[in-house]
């Protein structure tokens, strides 16, 4: 799929040139219109022709609501909602940064799904989001290249017990030759969001797919499981996590809980074992990477930190970064870990690096980590927030840098 | 998990007695107040007390709509739902049969899905479902017994130059001996679902996995593509089916269309090889199966009535029967087709027998099947409808049936 980025500035370049001759009321008028190239956006349901897009960012909904006193999108600054003949409410957002943006739809009061998105987990909810196409879409597009698989894996944890639900990739080939072995990338999502999210939103396997066959990223198993959610409270008994067969995953505790040492214990003692014993890894340090995106970057410093026997690679994605005081065994360190990653959007970093709990400024800290002897890499993704292109991007960049030995 | 059904007659009795010396205005009331053991239903998002059911199989529904002036539910002769001080919403169904129902709740005039149940591909869209326990619901539980993996699969098609998806389930400890092969059952969806269905809703993996460690059906690998969805078009380039990846499956063709030859030639001619030669199967006519449910049998009947040399084991859920007039090669078909299982919810059976295009009454044409010396099993599922709970318990029964010589 390519996406066609209308260049607007022409258009706007005889907007304004039109106003001269025009009355100031259609100039205003004129110049706030959104531009007429609205698609339907790849995030759609089958045979939906809303949301759409725009060359601007603009996303356009349609909600079919006759008897609705009032619709509206949980987007800041959108458009007035208006009610057509056809019963159908019509509105759109201010530009957004391209990529994916969860929203909700409001009739009369009822926070509702979209009944014409997709709909994935994330802020705290199976919900609606919406994909505005990217201009470098293409490193997580669709190919006809050799494509690895996402498997869903039920399992039993002794230390908790309890049944468990996790994701994990495997690459391209990875049955067609079972001698060989692979590294292993434990890759979290961030808080409101669960184990389906990078095999979802983030296209974590087309990513990887693609990087591998241009090359540029050696073939890896990525485990994906629920790090908590404090956003949602636990989850039901047997609930169904992805929609896909029951579980009783409990990890995360309470709602609120930003402690972490439940999933701690459960990734180390329940699920790498169990990735080691059931897929074909090399299942020692060097060969095993930790990442994570906001709570799962805080996570995975916290995790990598205490367990450097552990984890050789660390990626922490919009969710703080590693200061030199945050690490009190220097030397061992420096001799176990062998690339620390750090990564925000570019429209987050302003006000993300001194939140507490984050670890001062990232850029600084990679720069002191650099200084320290510690190879250190930070990555800024151009206008993006705290959302999933930063995230997929990250991992883009991330990727090629992992058990390069 | 188990279901607590608390009976109901004991409380009826009562109910009946108190009449005896109460107004008739109340007797009413008592008698059509829904019994008051409302559970959370194990089909909602983590943290939702709502939809809940309760031991009559009624389902409460409570949407947050302060504004709206009126709420309902696509289940038939619900109440009325009223609005408490609170804003929300509340209202409950009929007694329903146990098992899975897709619904959507309308707002003012708006069809959108319920914010707190998860979401289903089927009845041609991404929306709501509800799950009512059933009392056999043990045979898809999730338990601490081997499981196997349900994979997400993207391969290109070259018969008709697409990117297609699919899910393949492998049995427990396929990757545990990777010198065995396994036999193949590719089953299908139908009418207005895809290829998600079987994998979430029709818990196939866990039903597997239940059955093949109590040692009731031998090990088999499942396939399962999509068949096309005549109810909601073809599907947008690029799109994700299950929020999961992109994919331009163009299956199906346009809407309305009930002709299979594009699935008949996609499965043939791209899926059923990309299957032996990606997975370990063993790849020949005795040890591959088709079943589907609905449309999804409908094309299973077609589909191996022209390819008796690929399939041997048939079974067609809720989607007509084969009657010996349909079969125009006799003595191959009797030499080739080692089972022909037929199954139809109860509730369905009535009305279904001798629709147009399903081939006449179908327990008459099991007898004749089994009175022409081919191996047939009729079964029927007791109390359910053209719903899931009858697809479930008819791959249970079906599956035990397979491959086993």
């Amino acid at each position: 799929m390519k996406s066609i980025q209308i260049p607007t500035e022409m258009k706007t370049k005889l907007s304004i040139l039109a106003c001269v001759v025009l009355s100031n009321h259609l100039c205003v008028a004129e110049d706030n219109a959104p531009a007429n190239d609205w698609k339907p956006a790849p995030s759609n349901q089958a045979g939906k022709e809303y949301p759409q897009f725009n060359s601007e960012g603009r996303v356009k909904f349609r909600i079919v609501a006759p008897k609705a006193q009032s619709v509206g999108v949980s987007f800041r600054d959108s458009s007035p909602f208006t009610k057509g003949e056809d019963g159908a409410w019509t509105g759109y957002t201010r530009p957004l940064d391209e990529g994916f943006h969860y929203y909700t739809i409001n009739i009369d009061g009822a926070d509702v799904p979209d009944p014409n998105s997709h709909y994935f987990y994330g802020a705290g909810r199976w919900g609606s989001a919406v994909e505005i196409p990217a201009k470098d879409q293409d490193f997580y597009a669709l190919k006809n290249v050799p494509h690895g698989q996402l498997r869903e894996i039920h399992y039993f944890a002794n230390s908790s017990n309890t049944n468990r639900h996790a994701f994990v990739y495997t690459p391209p080939d990875y049955d067609k030759d079972t001698s060989r072995r692979y590294p292993v990338l434990c890759l979290q999502h961030g808080a409101g969001e669960d184990e389906t999210g990078w095999g979802n939103q983030g296209h974590a396997g087309l990513i990887m797919d693609n990087l591998i066959a241009e090359g540029k990223a050696k073939p890896f198993i990525i485990a994906m499981e629920f790090g908590g959610n404090p956003f949602a409270g636990p989850r039901r008994t047997n609930e169904a996590p992805a929609a896909a067969g029951g579980t009783n995953s409990a990890a995360g505790g309470p709602r609120g809980n930003f402690n972490f040492s439940a999933f701690e214990k459960a990734l180390i003692e329940d699920f790498v074992p169990f990735v080691d014993a059931n897929f074909r890894t090399i299942a020692d340090q060097p060969h095993r990477a930790m990442a994570g995106l906001s709570m799962g970057g805080m996570q995975t410093r916290a995790i990598t930190l205490a367990h450097l026997d552990t984890f050789s690679h660390i990626g922490v994605f919009s969710g703080g970064s590693i200061a030199v005081t945050n690490i009190t065994e220097m030397a061992k360190f420096k001799e176990k870990v062998k690339l620390v990653f750090i990564s925000y959007g570019s429209r987050e970093l302003a006000n993300r690096g001194d939140r507490p709990g984050f670890g001062g400024d990232p850029k600084a800290n990679v720069a002191a980590l650099k200084e320290a002897g510690i190879n250190s890499v930070f990555y800024e993704s151009p206008n993006t927030a705290h959302e999933w292109q930063s995230w997929r991007r990250s991992l883009h960049e991330f990727a090629p840098l992992l058990f390069k030995d």
